[in-house]
C-alpha cells in the first residue's frame, strides 16, 4: 500500500496553501481534488477581489489561475479528478476513486480542507435547474432578469441581501422562507419590506422546481396543508451554507452549526485529522487570506510534529 | 478628543491585512505604524519567498512594496511614524507621539499586530553594534566572514543552524551558552559537536560587547566566576524571539511563551483587545500567510460585532 505522511483533501485555497507549505517544509505530502481543477469556490466568485493582500483580481478565477500555477510551478503533489470514497481512521487510509481506478493510501495525517457550498432545497427538478447553469448571482445576472419574476428561497441575511439587490433591478420578487421568523439582520428585514416589488411569504415550503428547458415555476405548500403553484423565471435558493464534512462525520466533533472544531493549528478532536478552511470556518470569518492562513498554519504545526 | 472604531497597532502582514479588511468592510479604521514605512519584519526577510500562495518574491523588500501598495490604492487610513506610547483599556483611548506631536484618540476595538523581534542581550556595547550595521545573517553573510571568528550566542535551534551554517562556510564560531543544557534539537547538537571550527561553551554569559567602528571582543563572565575576553569579529545573538506586548501587559492574558492567549478571531481576555500576527502566534506557527489570514479573519469578526 501507498504511503503518503500527509494528505490533504481539497483544493481550494487552504488546500493549496497546506501544499505549497508542505513542498516548502519537505513534507512529503498529496493534494486529492474531486474536481479537474484546483481552485474550489475560487471559481465561482464573479466580484472583483481587493482582499487578498498583495494582489489585485478582476474575479476568482484569475486567482485561480496564479494559485494553480503556483502550485505546478512548486512541483507540488496533486491528483486531479481524485474522489475520496472513505477515510479510516482507526488504520490511517484513505479509499480514493481517482477516475475509476480505486486505490486505497495509508496516512500519518490528513488535512481536510474540503470546504463548503450553498445548501440545497433537495427537491424535484432542484438539480436539473443547476445542470442546466441556472444558477444565479443577484448582482451580476439581477439586470438581465430586470421585468421578470423570481423567487428568493430563505430567510437569512444573504436570502434579504439577494432580493433587495434583485428588487433595485426592477425584478419581480418573490420571498420565501419556511418559518415565520426570519435570521436576517432587521435593516435587510425593513428594507425588504418597503419594497414594493418584494412580496414576502412565510411559513412556506418549495416543494418542487418545475421547467424544461428553462425555470417556468414552483410547486408550495404552506403550513395549513395548502398546495399553490408560482409561476417564476428563476429561483435562488438561499437557505445557508453546508460544509463538506460527511467523510469525518463520527470521526471528529462538529459543533451545533455543523462546523468542525478545531485548535489554532487546524487540531480536531481526532489526532490524525486536522482541518482547515470553509470546512471549520464560520462564513462571517471566512476569506481566501483566512484558509491561505490556516492551510500555512497547520502544515508548519504538522512540521514540527514529524520532527 | 478624535475617535475611531477600529484602531490597528502595527503595520507588518498582519497589520496590513487587517487595515485592507477594514476598508473592504467599511469599518472606520487607523493603522499606526512606528517606522516610517510598512512591512514590518518584510524588509529583514533576505531569503527568496515562495510560500505566499499566489506570489512568489526575490525578498521581503519585494512583498512589503506590493503590499504597501495594495494599502495605498485602496487608500486605507494609515499614520507612519507614530509610535504609541500607552494604552488606556478603561477610557479605550491609545495616546500616540506622531513625529512629535501628541495626540489621545478614543476607539471601540484595538487590533494589536506590534509583531515580534529578536530578543537581546541588553549588555553594554550592543545597542551600538546594532547601530553600526552588525546585524549579521549567518546565510547571507557567512561567505564573508570566512576565516574570521564570530560568537553566536544561545542554545536553540536557530543559535545551532547559524553556528552549522557559518562552520560550513569557513568562519570559526564560538557557541556560547549561558546553562548547560540546550533548548535546541538533537540533531543540531550532534552536527555542531563533530564540526572542528566550532567551539561551544557552555555555563558563559556575554556580558559586554567591545569595539569601536565594528566588533572586535566580547566579554565572558562564566558560573564560577572567571571573567575573560575573546576577540570576535561579529557577534550572532540567537537568544530567542521577543513578543512586543509591552502596551498590553496587565492588560490582557499571556502565556509562558510570552504570547498573547487568543481566540480564533484574534479575542483576548480583554473585550476591547484584539490580538493578531507574531505578537500572539508561535514562531513555529508563523508565516506572511498565517498573519495575513489573522488580519482578515480578525477584522471580518470586528465586522459581525460591530453589525
Amino acid at each position: 500500500m501507498r504511503h503518503v505522511d500527509v494528505i490533504i483533501i481539497g483544493g481550494g485555497p487552504a488546500g493549496i496553501s497546506a501544499a505549497i507549505w508542505c513542498k516548502r517544509l519537505g513534507i512529503d505530502h498529496l493534494l486529492l481534488e474531486k474536481k479537474q481543477e484546483l481552485g474550489g469556490q475560487l471559481t465561482k466568485i464573479q466580484n472583483e477581489i481587493i482582499d487578498y493582500p498583495g494582489m489585485y483580481a478582476e474575479n476568482g478565477r484569475k486567482i485561480q489561475l496564479i494559485f494553480a500555477e503556483h502550485i505546478s510551478s512548486l512541483d507540488c503533489c496533486c491528483s486531479l479528478n481524485s474522489t475520496v470514497l472513505s477515510i479510516d481512521d482507526s488504520q490511517k487510509t484513505v479509499t480514493v476513486d481517482q477516475e475509476g481506478k480505486i486505490e486505497t493510501i495509508h496516512f500519518h495525517y490528513l488535512v481536510l480542507a474540503s470546504g463548503a457550498g450553498q445548501r440545497r432545497l433537495g427537491v424535484p427538478g432542484e438539480q436539473e435547474m443547476l445542470k442546466r447553469g441556472e444558477d444565479y448571482s443577484a448582482t451580476s445576472d439581477g439586470p438581465k432578469l430586470k421585468n421578470k419574476t423570481v423567487a428568493v428561497v430563505g430567510g437569512g441575511d444573504r436570502a434579504f441581501e439577494g432580493a433587495i439587490i434583485l428588487a433595485d433591478a426592477g425584478v419581480n420578487v418573490y420571498l420565501i422562507h419556511r418559518s415565520q421568523t426570519f435570521k436576517a439582520r432587521s435593516q435587510f428585514i425593513e428594507l425588504a419590506t418597503k419594497k414594493s416589488n418584494i412580496t414576502i411569504m412565510t411559513d412556506t415550503q418549495v416543494t418542487a422546481i418545475h421547467g424544461e428547458n428553462r425555470v417556468t415555476s414552483i410547486s408550495l405548500l404552506n403550513h395549513t396543508g395548502e398546495t399553490s403553484t408560482l409561476n417564476v423565471d428563476a429561483v435562488f435558493v438561499r437557505i445557508g451554507i453546508k460544509r463538506n464534512s460527511e467523510l469525518v462525520e463520527g470521526k471528529v466533533d462538529i459543533n451545533e452549526q455543523g462546523l468542525i472544531v478545531t485548535g489554532e493549528n487546524g487540531q480536531t478532536s481526532n489526532s490524525a485529522i486536522f482541518a482547515i478552511g470553509d470546512v471549520c470556518t464560520p462564513s462571517i470569518c471566512s476569506s481566501i487570506a483566512s484558509s491561505v492562513g490556516q492551510g500555512a498554519m497547520t502544515a508548519k504545526y504538522l512540521s514540527s510534529l514529524m520532527g
